[in-house]
């Protein structure tokens, strides 16, 4: 069984080192609450609903990366695959409350989901507005029928930054998590696995994948997904995520998008220019226009062959909130 | 052998398909001359002294990652490990000369020296004052007495940095390639290695590594460094890269650097955090200040596994330049 080179130091000291190797890269950016895994944006704008986001340290740079300017105001972070302490979710949102309530989003995995249930209570209990928008994106992890059981991934980062720009101007958190809920109705994200990745703490791989296959619609950690089909051309493979992602979207002629081509980790960015190549021809025969497009390292799993698409769809309104700039550690955008 | 999944259609193609999808994602940066490999950025000011880069499709995204705005203007692509051809340079040369002259900035490889000094030819013959910058960073490549001997690697980021933000304010050609001299002077980078990546084209191995072993000051593609070692705790490699990195840079206490962690591909971010981390506290306990501090994936090599520490050590006039924002695909930067 091969194992992979990992450079860490004691395996149980990978969050908190991480953690704290990343405080000194994003100083422009966040700050820490004490010591806790509590990470708040400098210079949250007065007056707005707070947006706070989390969950554990698995798909890196989530959700850490994320906080910044018209991006999230908090991020609370967990240990490796497991969700963050409601003690700390609720030191967060005391941290960025201003009166105006704090909206939670975060993916839809069962710890998650109980941790900020509970810390939504403890929040709540202290007088603060707590609503929730759940991301269930990855169209692989169940039919679109129960779309709710879906697991969030890579779709949260085009959720928080429409949350971040809708609420520097939008101040009533209900209607806030109106927009957001609508800007998570509107993404879907398919990945896409060549090979395994190696789990950080050991070395080991995730799982095993025969040398002439790949698989469509997989997990984070290669959960099982749609289906394996032999390695081909990537045009063909590209191809066949997007007949599941478009209809799925109920993306039709006319419609406009952003558009992410992500690396779960070890396929290089030239693959994925040559894989946004196709993804962009597909989608300019449908006739759906790119209002952006990201290509990049944006939500891996440690080395895992294989990349993701994600797709957002935009109307009106969240073609504006798209628009306006954001700047955090791992998303950048200028109009 | 092991062979690695490569998500690509006819590996002639790679380049021509990566360029395209590139353009897609980056039409807000920059535009292609006619069908040729060269990328202009879009919206030069005007009378600057024209900054032109280029090399071949090896690292990624070199070096069309970095024109935009106080960055490059243009960048001339060659094939997949070949220099572009003098004739793109030349043309490439010509879209952004606005009669202040030219500087070519390039990594140091014996087919792009070649090329650069046929296109700079080519130019003085139509009129188009050039000069070059030759950027030798790797320390691995050759001891300290033979520096220009070194090859030229991430540090060109920095160099690149420097050179777009100073000639938007510097209109001499030869005052600007002083400072640039200066810049690239106080680049110091090292590769430490930990398993071999995959070629594109072929998938296979770019080089053999014992399963116990590192590999400290390697060239892109694993060409034999400086030494290998055993594996261990990341702290100690990182000390070692440091012990070999700042004498070599005569960096001391009081000196003011950006520092850069770098994946080579296939070692993820959270390693990289817990590589900042122990980089940051070895130069607080020297007494070296970081300016600034980039960590993420700018020059990878497919999915080999390793990481490189960049340093480039700044006075008070690069202070102010690297201080200047910057917005380009792969580089953004805002202070």
């Amino acid at each position: 069984m091969k194992h992979s080179k990992k450079f860490i130091n004691d395996p149980k000291q990978i969050g908190n080192e991480a953690i704290s190797g990343y405080l000194k890269a994003s100083s422009g950016f966040l700050h820490q609450v004490g010591d806790k895994n509590v990470l708040v944006a400098n210079n949250i704008p007065d007056n707005k609903v707070g947006i706070l986001t989390g969950g554990g340290l698995a798909a890196e740079p989530l959700f850490m990366g994320y906080v910044g300017k018209n991006m999230a105001d908090c991020a609370v972070i967990g240990n490796i695959n497991a969700a963050p302490s409601p003690f700390d979710i609720l030191i967060g949102t005391q941290a960025i409350h201003q009166g105006k309530g704090v909206l939670y989003i975060y993916n839809n995995y069962f710890g998650d989901v109980m941790t900020f249930d509970m810390a939504q209570e403890l929040a709540m209990d202290e007088g603060i507005k707590v609503e929730t928008v759940c991301v269930y994106d990855n169209v692989g992890s169940a039919p679109l029928e129960e779309i709710t059981s879906r697991k969030g991934n890579m779709g949260a980062i085009y959720v928080l930054k429409i949350a971040g720009a809708a609420s520097s101007g939008i101040y009533d958190l209900c209607q806030l998590k109106g927009i957001v809920e609508k800007a998570r109705d509107n993404t879907r994200s398919l990945i896409v696995v060549g090979d395994t990745g190696y789990y950080l703490e050991s070395g080991d791989p995730m799982f095993e994948m025969p040398f002439d296959e790949i698989e469509y619609g997989v997990g984070l950690h290669g959960e099982p997904g749609l289906f394996r089909d032999k390695v081909e051309p990537v045009d063909r493979v590209v191809e066949k995520v997007m007949n599941i992602l478009l209809p799925d979207l109920k993306c039709k002629k006319g419609d406009a998008v952003v558009a992410m081509v992500n690396s779960m980790g070890a396929t290089s960015i030239t693959e994925l220019f040559i894989i946004n190549r196709k993804l962009n021809e597909i989608l300019d025969q449908r006739s759906v226009s790119v209002v952006h497009n990201d290509v990049g390292f944006f939500y891996t799993s440690q080395d895992m062959v294989g990349f993701s698409i994600t797709l957002m769809k935009l109307d009106e309104e969240l073609t504006t909130f798209f628009y306006e700039p954001a700047y955090s550690f791992s998303y950048k955008f200028s109009p």
